[in-house]
């Protein structure tokens, strides 16, 4: 079988040096592993790359392919709906474009969306009945 | 700042029975959190969701949105070349897309591109510069 794991997740964009400016802007601090050409960030078990999109298509085998955003949406829950608020505040003066305003949903959270420069999608979410570790990473809970 | 932290990849599927049926080609198992509408797989530190692509667009605010993929890679690491190899097998019987056979690559490691029904894009990796953890979860080197 293939493990479940996702090791690195690499998102395409248009400009590097301005990717890298807004994602700082966040507060993201790059991890020395980072290169001229690539941006990576530590996350909980695995990390995040920042590449250029081009560059990530010819990569991927097929140079000119147009490569979309939006079908694939990256999730930081929180402990609280005030938590979900300050981190889209802080998107959207990062440059952000809003998509929906956090509100509670069906499911009994909290949530909103933005997206990135280049498109890329986050959910921003509390989830009261996923308890996060004090380090962020998710377990899913037994029934 | 917001935390440098994913919790949950969503994949925006077109007809999740067969989402649902392809990973499970693939040996993932999921969780019990699952409800009919949506697919949740525990991964190291965070979790992966399978759910509706029009469900998703409505989720992120923008019904009418079409949704596009390929910008973003999902890698799976291994520890050696022939692992790499092997999950492509696997990827391939159970219905995806070649998108580069594995090589050697300019940084050192071997790696390789397929994509599933969606055109959600994996690559599988093998980096000897990256070591994994025992349960597959990858903290970046230190210089």
């Amino acid at each position: 079988m293939t493990p479940q794991r996702v090791t690195l997740i690499t998102l395409g964009v248009r400009d590097l040096a301005a990717a890298r400016e807004f994602y700082a802007r966040l507060g993201w601090r790059e991890h020395g592993e980072s290169q001229p050409g690539i941006a990576f960030f530590q996350l909980q078990g695995s990390a995040l790359a920042l590449f250029d999109r081009a560059a990530l298509a010819a990569d991927q085998g097929r140079a000119s392919a147009a490569l979309g955003t939006g079908a694939m949406s990256l999730a930081q829950n929180f402990t609280s709906e005030a938590e979900v608020d300050q981190a889209l505040s802080l998107a959207l003066e990062a440059g952000g474009t809003l998509l929906k305003s956090p509100e509670k949903v069906f499911w009994g959270g909290y949530s909103g969306y933005w997206s990135d420069p280049d498109g890329h999608v986050w959910e921003l979410a509390f989830n009261p009945f996923w308890p996060l570790a004090r380090d962020g990473s998710l377990t899913l809970p037994e029934a």
